[in-house]
C-alpha cells in the first residue's frame, strides 16, 4: 500500500501546502504541471524535493484554470483532454531531466479527475495520453467494467486510489461533499478507515450503512488541510506497521 | 542548406501564418510551444502537419506573453531561463508522442532569441536546457567565440542561421530593423543575398559597406509576410539548385 | 431597429473580424472586454473606431478563456458572475475615458449569454451587475416571463434582440446549431427573415413550421463569416428602407 | 500623515497577505487590480473589507505577469501604459459599484512603480491615465522637477509617499535592495525614521551619511512581512501621536 498526495501546488509567489513537511511521509508525489496550479520554477523545486525523499514522481496535470484551481468543469473532445494530459505530462518530463528523474505515472486534477470518473468520453481522452506516454494511471476506486476495460484495451495500468478521509456509498462511490458526514475530520475515523482499506477488511459506507471493501493500490492523502502533517506521518506508520 | 520557418503561431480560435501552404518548402518547423503562441491543439495539428511533409521538427519556446507575442522581455535568473525551456520543449516532446515524432532542435524565439545572443547568462540558461535534453540549439550566426565556447563546454551541437531578408553589419549582427533598409522586401534582392548565403559568397553589409561571409546551416523564413508562401518556394528552388 | 455585431475580438498579434468594414454599417458595437478575446490596447482601438462612426458602445463580457474563446461554460456562482461583469464592464468604461465615451449597454458572450438563457442563477448574476452599473442589458428575445420579470425587479431595462441568420423553434428559442438548417446561409432567406423581424411579420419557424412573430429591438450580425461585410451592409440597407 | 498598504494581493485560491489585520490600521488601500494579483472576487471581498473599516481605496495597477508578481519589467509604449492602467482602474471602479465605493487614487505596483520613477515616457503614459480618470497619482517622494511638471501639466495631483522601513541615499532616491543595511528590520530603527518623517525632521541616510528632510504625505507599510501585523499598530500609533 502506497501513500500518496497532490504537490508543488504553489504558483510564482503564492505558497500553498506544506510540500517539504509531508514529502518524508508519503510513497508517490503527484505533481501539479502548471495548467491549474504551479509553474516550470516551482516544478523544478518540487521534483528536486520529491527525488531528495526517493518518492515515486507523477503528473497532476488539470484544466487550464489557475483561477478556479482546476475545480472546474471546462468542456473537451475527447481529442482536446489528450492534447491537455500529452502538454502537461510531456512538460514535467521536460523539467525531469533537470535532475534525470523520471515521470511514473498520471493523475488527473480536481475537476478533470471527476469528470473522467463520470464521462467516458473524458476517460477515454485520459487513456489514449496515457497510452501514448506508455504510462500507468491513477483513477479513483472504481467497480464499473466500462472503465476497468477502456484502460485494459489500451494497455493502460491502472493504480487504483482510496480514500481514508471520506465516507463511501454502498456503490464504492464516493459520498458527495455535500452530504453531512462526508468527510471524515476525526483522527481516529480515518485512522479507522485507513486500517480497513491497507488490511482489505470491509468498512461501514456512509451513515453506518452496508460495509464495502476496496481493494486499491494506493491511499490519497489531502495535503492541504490544517492537520496535513500530522495525518501524513499517522497514515504512514500505519502503512509501515509502525500504529 | 536547409530552410527554416517558425510555425504553429496560432491561438485558440486566432488564427496565423500560412502553415499549410509553407510547410511543402521548407525542411525544419520551428513549433511554438504555448508561451508566447499556440495551445495544446494547434501543437498537435502542427506535428500532424509536419510530418506529413517529413519536415524536421523543432521546439520554438518564448517567454510566456502571449500578448505580446513573446517579443519583449522578461528578466529571467539562468536557472528561470533553463526550467522556462525545459517545460516547453518537454510539452512539445509529449504532443510529439500523438505521432512518434521527434523533437530535433531548439531555437527560441522572439525577445528570448535576441536576448539569448546579447546576454550570456539568458545564453548559459539556454544552453544548459539544451544539454539537459540532449537537443541541437538553433541560434543566429555569430562570430563571438564567447558564445561557441558556451556551447561546446555543455555540448550542445550548435545550428547557425542566417537571414535571406536582412541586411547584416560588418561584425555579422543583423542591421536592426529601426536602421533604414534593415530589412530586404526585394525579392530579387532577397535571393541574391540567399545565393551568396547558400553557396558561402562573400555578400555586402548595409549601405554597400564591405562584404561578409557567413557559414551558416540554414536559412531563415519569415512565415507571416505577404509574400512569405512565393518566397518561400523560390528559397526552396534556389537550395535544390532549381532556379 | 437597431443592428449590433460583436466587435474587437482580435487579441494581441492576433487579428480577428472585419470591424473597420463593418463599423460604418452598424448602429451598436458589443465590444470584447479581455476575457475571453481582446487586450486593453484593442480595446482602445475599438472604442475609438465606434467613435468615428458614431456607433453605440456596448461591453461584451465573457468568462475568462481565451484558449476557448469565451465558448465554454466555466461554473460561477451568482456573485462570481456580478463581479466577471463588473469587471470587465468597469474595465471598458476606463478604457473609454480616453475618448469621452459612454457604455451604454451590457451583452454578454457566448457561453455567458447561452447560459444566462437557461439558468436564472447565471442570469440573476448578470442582472445584478447591470443594476449596480445603471446599464441596459441585451438579451435573446424570450417569452420566458420568469426573466422579464427578474429585469424587472431589479429596474434593468432590456434590450431584446433577434437573429436574422438562425431559424427559431415555434418557442421563440433559436434552432441549436446542431439541427440541420439552423443556420440561414443563403442571403435572400437571411434578408428575408430580416425584413420579417424588421416588420413584426410573422415568419416560418425551422421545417417550414408555424410562424412566429418577434418583437426585438436590435438585430444580431455575426461579423466573422465570409460574407459578413456585405451582410452588414444588406441589412443596414434594410432597416434603413433602401432595399 | 496617512498610511498606506497594498492589499488584495491573493488570487484564487492562493492567500497572501494579512489584509483583516492590518485594514483597521491603516488610511488607504492600494487594491490590486488583477493583472500581477488579484481577480474580481478577491477584487469585490477588499473592496468591501477596506470600506468596513472606512479605508480609503485606491487602485494598484500592474504589469500584467502573475508569475512574477509584476515584479519583472515589460516594455511599453507610452500609449499602451495608459491603457494597462485605464483598464485595471476601471475594472476597480466597476467592482466598487457593488458597495457605493470609490476609486480615489492610483498607485502603480512593483516594476511599474520604479519603471515610472526612471523612465519620463512610463511616467507620462501613467499620469495620462490619471488625468482621464481625474484622479490623483501616488508617486515615490522625488526632488526630480521633470516629474512634478509632467504631472502639473496634466492637472494631475501627486501624492508623495516615503518609506520608514528603507534607508535613503542623500539624492533622496530609495537605497537599492542589493546595498547591505538598505532595509530597516529593527522596529526602533524603523519607528524612529517614521517619526523624523512625520514630523519633517532630517534624519540620516545610509550609512549615516548626510541628512535629508522629506515632504511626504503618506507612509507606505509593507504587508507581508512577518512583523507586518505589529509594524501596522505602532505606525499608527505614531501618526496618532500614541506612541
Amino acid at each position: 500500500m502506497k501513500l500518496n498526495c497532490d504537490m508543488g501546488e504553489s504558483y510564482g509567489s503564492w505558497s500553498m501546502g506544506y510540500d517539504a513537511q509531508i514529502m518524508p511521509y508519503i510513497h508517490m508525489a503527484s505533481i501539479a504541471c502548471g495548467f491549474h496550479a504551479s509553474d516550470a520554477n516551482t516544478m523544478a523545486r518540487t521534483v528536486a524535493l520529491a527525488q531528495s525523499h526517493n518518492v515515486t514522481i507523477g503528473a497532476h496535470p488539470g484544466y487550464a484554470d489557475k483561477e478556479g484551481f482546476g475545480r472546474r468543469s471546462i468542456a473537451h473532445s475527447m481529442d482536446e483532454i489528450t492534447h491537455l494530459i500529452l502538454y502537461q505530462v510531456g512538460a514535467l518530463q521536460g523539467i525531469c531531466q533537470l535532475h534525470q528523474a523520471q515521470v511514473e505515472y498520471i493523475k488527473p486534477h480536481g475537476a478533470l479527475y471527476n469528470d473522467m470518473m463520470k464521462d467516458t468520453t473524458v476517460f477515454q481522452g485520459v487513456v489514449n495520453a496515457a497510452a501514448h506516454l506508455k504510462l500507468p494511471l491513477m483513477i479513483l476506486f472504481t467497480s464499473q467494467q466500462q472503465y476497468l476495460q477502456l484502460a485494459h484495451h489500451a494497455q493502460v495500468p491502472l493504480i487504483l486510489e482510496g480514500f481514508a478521509d471520506r465516507r463511501y456509498q454502498d456503490n464504492a462511490h464516493l459520498a458527495p461533499r455535500s452530504m453531512p458526514g462526508a468527510v471524515i475530520d476525526n483522527a481516529n475515523d480515518m485512522l479507522h478507515q485507513a486500517h480497513s482499506i491497507i488490511h482489505h477488511h470491509p468498512f461501514h459506507c456512509i451513515d453506518n450503512g452496508a460495509k464495502i471493501q476496496l481493494n486499491v493500490d494506493t491511499l490519497c492523502l489531502h495535503g492541504d488541510g490544517a492537520n496535513a502533517c500530522t495525518f501524513a506521518r499517522q497514515l504512514r506508520q500505519l502503512i509501515d506497521g509502525q500504529l
